[in-house]
């Protein structure tokens, strides 16, 4: 049986000691007496609740699966009832503002949740999650009445969230959605229409479940211009906000998936039901935009909790399975002592450790884009976070993917067999690739629309940063082959920037061609990045270091002698263009 | 819903022009006779059989999975019929010697054959490939009398073979094995033990089931040299052939798996039943490994073809699914027209057809060790099928399935669900990653036997082999890029395989830190080989080359522009050696 245990002393050691998360805060307002000895309580809070509640049912979960009995979406034995204590536990609205219940706990705090969330049971984790986008979005696009009415419901927990999107012809390209929405002359409109793979459609686990549908007004423009966002609850809700009467939203069937069996991915029939504009007419995109960066940052941060969950089963397995014989060990040895087996070890540990990092970073430029009282501060804040939300949401998948298939591969024939749940998270880390944006299309916004972004000013200061961590470390003795081959990936990231930027790679074919291999090389960059950064920060606290703080010098070293060198090689593959993509023609594939 | 077309001119195109089978078929007396319009037959034959009969049972196969009902199995509906069509059709035996009923054919053809069955329903493959494996272990070091009883029916497909090796204490350190075996005086032995993940171990399809057991007689000296081969038959046969009373062999349960669930993965229980001694004692590993090339070429091979029914169905896919915009296509395009869905079909396409290269360029090389007529040339044959077997069963269902998770990336949400089998491929492939040796071990496999094997010779004449090429396409211009490309990964191999054999990583923990990076370098090296062999061909056709034979040329490019980087990487990851792998404390992972 697999167990989970949530890695606070290494959160605490990136949130506080790599990225000084003590002082931004207290330069925020909103957040100046969050005292990081708070912080650290919350989480092991948090990681309790995960271990003891959530974990349990992780395999339960996956292999009950969820039923739909007569228009009814049942999920797995135990899942209400713990989906019960989350909410009583006032979990559901730990970020939240407090004007509606929530407890105003930053961004960065969040992401450590949702990474034990991830790591504990995925599916489980997309209730709260889901219920967070939409209740973020109709905070920040909704009228004063559906904000009043909606958000302290859903805050608590009490109500939980889906969104919408996608229908069979319209997955990636949403301009070619069909739903439509009709004013019914009293405010509310009559939404039409079937949407598919809406996780959380519907379910037993709370009192309502409130939709956000993407549908097309009568007088809409084509194409993505013209779709609306709507508000569309199960049952409709009385101004006191007590629910009553069901709308016309029916579950049409379960999507049977790979994975995530304990989430219930509906086929949801909007019927002529009941809803109300959220936002500006035709504006519904770019209302689903503005919280887009925090499901992504959501969605990456499931991949990296996945691989935690994966590693530290592998990790413990191979501690105590003897097979085979190693150097300096007596007797048939563990299999850790073996360096193929240490090699998938620290492949995942470097990944999951640095992809924390990322995510941490990135979570709090969200706080200071959002709370920041400088306004050029918020504003490079934003940028950075538009530059990093892709890259987080594509490299923190894949990698975790990958990182799971290795946990797998630590133990054999075990790991493809149900027993010790390795099989799972490979399963349930494969949607994570696809879902909110597959990882190409993330790659696309990268290069498409993020490297120019304002000029480059973004991207430009990201790669700064890069560049003001390896003169800190420069004349650092025991840093200095990381920064080498740091120094060295950066020159491959900055070279093929410039020439997808504004070189003989500017063409959108050509910054198409390049983009998966990009996203891939700028992830590992920032990875050696913050290696390094982790390094530093090691060496600097001299001996005041123990022991779980110094194994980050050995992982870091791994990192870059055994990682990173790839940087190297997407640069060629990058740099050789699109021309070997493009030649073949359609009808010979 | 999935579809399947064998790829028989695909195959026929490396088998007879690029291959030449025709002249080396030519000088084995055994298969001098062959002429390969008929093989194209047995292909086209094979290949119907595969789309119409087995294609068809792979995803209800999976759905409804295997059970076990009062200890006996019940594989899903319409196995058995499928498979009694498949042994009336002589199947089975394709390859089995005349001597037994077998058609006699090369080890050529039948891996053909096996692609097809793997791609079709690898699930399936696997009877009818354990069994092959039973019957050439007994052909190879069974008596007289055990031959002439159970080979006729095995290779006619009425009884079934299962290969029990593993038991829970004993995965890849068979050494540690406990299951026994008493003489009862009267030449058979009384074999007790449990054994786990044993394909095909049971079953409803065939009168009887051949276990090979791996047991230690009373004498048997401690470790791998103190394990014996025992036939155990589920029911004992009379000196007629005759299947009488049940032997005392049960299903102790079935294993719950990632995939391949119309396979019955069985524990299995020899409670003291009757077994027969194959080979001599304490032998009983060497008498597998006799026949482990051949188990490993078919492992690798279905990698390689779940790969291609996972291309196949991507390929379709892209074509018709309309999402976007892109260069050159009025309207909404499809997806095949973006630049970063072809890299997926590329990177798969360039993936499988090199691995098919591979798999048909060494099983011809075992036809010449097992049947040319001379000394030195089955010498050499065998020292390349040594070197290449590890290489193939690591590298096809590595790269296979990571082919396959592309090919599912490319239906995006749909890849996820199973509407379109794109995820049963991946949980399939992934299988195969592990049994018949983990790849880890076959990465050891190769660094620490095969490249010393012989003084080096067998590395050293592939190497030769690959360097014999590069000066056949010297001055060739539409080459010449590839040709570069490869010169320069084969430079990077060549160094790191001099560095493992006699430099500075020698030693074994260099060695084993090195393996799997270098299987894959080497697996780069080799496809970046046969891609150029392609070429090559296709450009003597000149004139007579059609368009399908034209398009390995875009493929190649495609391979050594934008995947073949990837040696240089590998190199260097290599290069930094072991410290990096070996300095993190056991106690600190």
């Amino acid at each position: 049986m697999p167990s989970y245990k949530a890695p606070v002393e290494d959160m605490m050691f990136v949130l506080k000691d790599v990225l000084g998360a003590g002082q931004v805060f207290s330069a925020i307002p909103a957040y100046a007496d969050i005292d990081t000895d708070v912080v650290e309580n919350v989480l092991e809070e948090a990681g309790r609740f995960c271990s003891e509640i959530l974990q349990p049912l992780n395999m339960s979960g996956d292999a009950e699966g969820c039923r739909l009995e007569n228009g009814v979406v049942r999920t797995p034995k135990g899942f209400a009832q713990a989906y019960a204590a989350f909410s009583d536990a006032g979990w559901g609205g730990l970020s939240a503002s407090p004007d509606h219940g929530g407890q105003g706990l930053p961004r960065t705090l969040q992401i450590l949740v949702d990474e034990m969330l991830s790591a504990s049971n995925l599916s489980f984790g997309l209730f709260p999650g889901l219920t967070r986008g939409a209740y973020e979005a109709i905070e920040a696009h909704g009228d004063e009445a559906l904000k009043a009415l909606y958000l302290p419901k859903m805050i608590a927990g009490t109500w939980t969230g889906a969104m919408a999107l996608t229908e069979a012809g319209a997955g990636s390209d949403l301009g070619m959605l069909k739903a439509t929405a009709v004013p019914r002359g009293d405010g509310s409109y009559t939404v039409t229409g079937s949407k598919i793979f809406i996780s959380s459609g519907d379910h037993d686990m709370a009192e309502n479940v409130i939709h956000l549908v993407l549908a097309r007004l009568p007088d809409a423009p084509a194409g993505t211009k013209g779709i609306s966002l709507f508000l569309c609850p199960k049952y409709l809700v009385d101004r006191d906000g007590t629910p009553g009467a069901r709308n016309a939203i029916s579950v049409g069937a379960l999507e049977h998936k790979m994975g995530i069996h304990a989430q219930p991915t509906c086929v949801m029939n909007y019927d002529g039901c009941r809803g109300w504009l959220v936002g500006e007419a035709h504006r519904g995109l770019a209302a689903m935009f503005t919280m887009m960066n925090a499901e992504r940052l959501f969605v990456g941060v499931q991949g990296l909790g996945v691989a935690d969950a994966s590693y530290q089963t592998a990790a413990t397995y191979a501690r105590e399975r003897l097979q085979g014989r190693a150097t300096g060990v007596a007797g048939t040895a563990p299999i850790i002592a073996h360096p193929d087996v240490r090699r998938m070890l620290l492949s995942m540990l470097s990944f999951i450790e640095a992809g924390r990092a990322l995510s941490l970073f990135t979570a709090l430029e969200m706080d200071k884009e959002k709370c920041h009282p400088d306004p050029e501060i918020r504003r490079a804040s934003g940028g950075l976070v538009a530059l990093l939300t892709p890259v987080i949401k594509a490299a923190l998948t894949d990698f975790g993917f990958e990182a799971a298939v290795l946990g797998q591969q630590v133990l054999g024939g075990h790991g493809y067999i149900r027993e010790w749940g390795q099989e799972q998270f490979v399963r349930d880390a494969r949607i994570a690739m696809i879902y909110e944006g597959t990882n190409g299309i993330q790659a696309q916004d990268l290069v498409l629309r993020k490297l120019p972004l304002d000029g480059g000013r973004p991207v430009r200061m990201f790669l700064g940063l890069i560049r003001d961590t390896l003169e800190q470390a420069d004349g650092i003795a025991e840093a200095a082959s990381q920064c080498v081959a740091v120094r060295e990936a950066l020159a491959h990231l900055d070279q093929v920037t410039a020439r997808l930027i504004d070189g003989d790679l500017v063409a959108s074919d050509e910054r198409n061609a390049a983009a998966t291999d990009y996203l891939r090389l700028f992830a590992l960059v920032t990875f050696g990045w913050l290696w390094l950064r982790m390094t530093l920060t090691v060496l600097n606290m001299g001996a005041n270091a123990n022991a779980h703080a110094r194994r980050k010098i050995a992982v870091g070293r791994f990192f870059a002698d055994r990682i990173l060198p790839q940087a190297g090689a997407l640069a060629r593959q990058i740099g050789a263009g699109g021309a070997p993509i493009m030649a073949l023609a359609t009808e010979n594939f």
